[in-house]
């Protein structure tokens, strides 16, 4: 059914094209299931623990608990991480460590790799860690790039890759315009059902990269681009596996017989969902999600302005466009030198000398782009039937225009490879990996990022905007803000690309994440997500009342998890066995694990799974 | 700044008028403080007990626990309900008790009355709560009507009173479009305060009744009935102090010197609001809340249709219009019986038999009103310009008019007094009472909600009418459904109004509530909310996997309130001290307060608090 009065897209969405992205992330991006190493025939070393066990437990003891865990979900299903490490790069168990780690290679590894079939194998997991005290980290595919990817928070943990298995979609409802999925199930998968299924009347919301898990960026309260771009608002329902073993659904899926899981988040008392998004307080096995209405019709539109010092009246002037819907989707507000970085060359090809890109170098090497000499692109799309887009463009146009040597650009002057379509095709709940193309900006490119919340004013972006640049300059890292405004607030989304062979630039790429963290916090800016090493800095910036919410927190980490087995430090949340120093402590990354007699229970032993800590020292 | 084009509001809303609401209840919903007795003359004699000391509290102690807090608060700020009981009603304390109870007037009564100033003086009463074990009861404002109003679950518990001294609206920010308010703040006083402001392009979204407190409808996850009518879903951050005694800011809030904390709902880490609504884990003592954009227009419109069983295929042609806001706010299809009670006239003048109202009696009595001689009608507005609204209407009134023999209301054609102009004011966000005057149906007239929740399809809308139908016409009630529909889901609102006189008509009112719950969660609905009584009933239906969400529930409360002090039963959830024969228990109402040796603490004596249990058995 559908009430727009003409066709359902009457802009074309071109294929997706992904000459630039290498073949190792394509992979990655895509696939839910085996990764495969890019070729690349660089030497294997051996790696120095086979496997890496979890602190507190002795070696035999940890075989044989995994041993009996076999024996409950299956043989081929509990794996071992004691493959050969391959130097600079190991691909072949991707679900154990971080692709993109900020860190040396051998600190945020699993131990092993578990992958439950059902809710109720994740319970067995659940209760077999809390027999044997054994760390668990459970990924739904693992994908969380630039924050952590795999990884787990503890070295040593057990992952509980819950995507390999569970990854079914449950559910599509075309009447209530919802769905229920796995942990396994990415945007990819669920677009191309909803496909099948001849449901052109279902849209899904996409984050930047589709290759990632619906519940996974729902959970870690990621964002898409279309009006349904607030993922965690979206979502409707949740079954969660509790750390002590017990499942729960929330919502009316706790009312049996009910066929309103999906079309109603709270049902009846306390909604407890939120407390299950960036925590370690339960392990999600379903989830409802709200899907969107055709519009009946849809328009990308971009914008560039000129100057850098443009940011601060075109802030003013999206602020109310974007509150009152007029611009309906993320407004996004990306730097000429991303813009560049996006084409998926190297920086090599434009510039040889280190420290910073120079300017005049960012805008000949745009001169072919969209932006051209311009500093600023703007992305935006209007949806409904073509005389409810053209108000709004009209107002828009009216507006942007305000800004002296504004300038609309045209699609159909921009070759069909170009990121504005990829934008296009993300507007339009159309999943794509184009974005990954600007980690090709350094030689074995991998990603962080730095997300801080501010209002949506000039005097805001500006001073973030003064603060990042200030310290990338100072470690010498080529600087891609990209100012994300999702209703309210902004998120500026700096991501620094690096190279992750080479330590010294990751070093420089995590020192000056550190220093951003702790200025904008000092400004009254906080993360609204991290990576996994940033996550007890991050944490411990929101201090308000001496620590008031941690403590909340941790209180509720306690009665949930007595015997801290579940994501122990996820989002800077330690159990009780692994504290014991107070605060301070844990605003040290790796505060449980460092070798010192903190953390282990009185019982343990950590006599394997230590900390190297090296090379992440904070502050 | 206006994007509209055209005037903010071209519709005129009309003045409110209220000559059909009793005096009481206009000053109940108009007034955040001092509630005017009647002036019914009835003979007053002695209340049993004064006061009604809290259970396992001797009373001697208990009045030098008040004594005690006198010392901290101020002594004009407790107050010992121990005035003297006005036989059939009594008004001079409305915050002592439900206004409309539907049990015994003895049953569920606080002992006094404490009024905070400060979330510092929340603190104080808190930790003397847990000092003496004194139950506390929490409320904004009190006017939970037909859901329980200002009564305590737990007869005797001491109500703590936040809106009578913490009323100030903390900020209201234009530029953001956000406030903060504290528990006083009806949707009355932050209406009349953005008008005094001048602030043309703010909008409020309030519920039918808006003499309520902002924070209270919204914690227990109310609804309005602009785009913006989900009020749980538009707040962003709360303070809230926990039940031992701590406070916490939630999102961003628990960033020092942050400026997103009213902007950006979730900030970092688990995302912890949802449990402090529909809950007994904390006291909310601010709130922040986003305000509309106006929409640069707006225009109501109402259809009625013939027959009941237009029921059915309406709901299909709602649903995807309501799904794609092409119905803009919450769509609300109610029954003829409905509309003549809400002109305010009783029941008497219309018909003098005993037993529902025959059908041919309704529709004489609805000759002189907009629906006439049909059975549904709809209330609904369209917002933005002109010719947005005419694209949206044009679609609406060619899906409604495939119902035979629907008919467009003119407004023009109405009186100023007609239901239409209260239903356009609250569309708009006009706080508004109208709503009330259906109450008047009957002699010294209350109501008492059913309210489930299912799909937007007609095969639930018939099941749910023909249940409530039937058991209405069973305990001989008039049946009041008016359909509510959310965005993907429906509440079925049933109001029973009841003569508060008459112990026989408020027991079969009772009972049909129960019959009703328990038949519909046998069919997979279960209620979005319910009145105190009926509390351990609904929360027993959200049964699934033996009641593993109750048992988290519980979990939290003895984590959070170890002592078992804040609002002890409050949805269902009971504190370790007042359960003890395991689940059945608590499904029973009054379950920990019957004098049978449960629920007290093993040193506490029930020589007085105890609940006299006669009226309100259950099954």
């Amino acid at each position: 059914m559908s009430f727009a009065g003409e066709a359902s897209s009457d802009v074309p969405t071109l294929p997706g094209t992904h000459s630039g992205i290498p073949a190792y992330l394509l992979e990655k991006a895509r696939n839910a299931k085996g990764d495969v190493f890019d070729g690349r025939t660089k030497p294997i070393k051996d790696r120095q623990r086979l496997p890496v066990v979890p602190q507190g437990i002795e070696r035999d003891d940890f075989l044989a608990a995994l041993a009996e865990l076999k024996v409950q979900i299956g043989n081929e299903n509990v794996e071992i991480n004691d493959k050969p490490l391959k130097d600079g790069w190991y691909m072949e168990h991707p679900n154990t460590h971080d692709m993109m780690t900020i860190l040396d290679e051998e600190e945020l590894v699993a131990s092993a790799v578990v992958y439950p079939s059902s809710t109720e194998e994740v319970q067995d997991i659940v209760k077999w860690a809390n027999k044997h005290r054994v760390p668990i980290f459970p990924i739904s595919m693992g994908r969380n790039l630039g924050y952590g990817g795999a990884a787990p928070r503890v070295r040593g943990s057990v992952t509980v890759d819950l995507g390999k298995r569970m990854n079914k979609i449950l559910d599509i409802n075309p009447e209530d315009y919802t769905c229920l999925v796995e942990p396994g199930v990415s945007f990819y998968a669920l677009y191309d059902a909803i496909q099948e299924k001849g449901y052109h009347h279902l849209w899904i919301d996409t984050p930047d990269l589709g290759g990632g898990s619906v519940i996974g960026n729902t959970v870690d309260r990621g964002v898409g681009y279309t009006p349904y771009g607030d993922h965690w608002a979206c979502h409707s329902g949740l079954e969660v596996v509790l750390p002590t073993g017990e499942v729960i659904r929330t919502g009316m899926g706790a009312l049996p017989g009910n066929n309103t899981w999906q079309s109603f988040p709270y049902g009846f008392g306390p909604y407890s969902d939120g407390i299950f998004s960036q925590s370690n307080y339960g392990i999600v096995t379903k989830m409802g999600m709200t899907l969107m209405p055709n519009p009946g019709g849809y328009e990308s539109f971009m914008y560039t302005f000129p100057n850098e010092e443009d940011l601060a009246p075109l802030m003013e002037i999206i602020r109310p466009l974007r509150i009152s819907m007029i611009l309906e989707n993320v407004a996004q507000l990306r730097h000429v030198t991303q813009s560049v970085a996006a084409r998926g060359l190297p920086r090599s090809q434009f510039y040889s000398g280190t420290g910073p890109i120079p300017p005049d170098v960012i805008h000949a090497a745009a001169a072919s782009a969209p932006v051209g000499d311009h500093t600023w692109a703007y992305y935006g799309m209007a949806y409904g039937p073509a005389h409810i887009r053209a108000h709004k463009l009209a107002l828009v146009d009216a507006e942007f225009r305000k800004i002296a040597g504004a300038r609309k650009v045209d699609p159909a002057t921009l070759p069909a490879d170009e990121y504005y379509f990829s934008r296009d095709r993300v507007a339009a709940g159309v999943p794509d990996i184009h974005e990954l193309r600007w980690v090709n900006w350094a030689p074995n490119g991998a990603h962080i990022a730095f997300s801080p919340v501010s209002p949506i004013r000039g005097t805001d972006a500006t001073r973030l905007f003064a603060l990042g640049k200030r310290l990338h300059d100072a470690y010498g890292i080529d600087f891609f803000p990209a100012f994300c405004v999702g209703l309210r607030e902004m998120h500026l989304i700096v991501e620094i690309v690096f190279d992750r062979d080479d330590a010294e630039r990751k070093q420089a790429a995590l020192d000056c994440l550190r220093d951003m963290i702790d200025e904008a916090a000092a400004m009254g800016y906080g993360e609204y997500r991290t990576h996994l090493v940033l996550m007890d800095q991050v944490a411990a910036t929101y201090s308000w009342n001496d620590n008031a919410l941690m403590k909340f927190n941790e209180k509720l980490k306690d009665a949930l998890d007595p015997n801290g087995i579940l994501a122990p430090g996820r989002c800077g949340i330690w159990p009780k066995r692994y504290r014991g120093r107070g605060w301070e402590m844990t605003r040290e990354s790796g505060a449980a694990s460092e070798g010192d007699g903190v953390g282990p229970a009185p019982e343990a032993k950590c006599d394997q799974g230590e900390f190297s800590g090296a090379s992440h020292p904070y502050p």
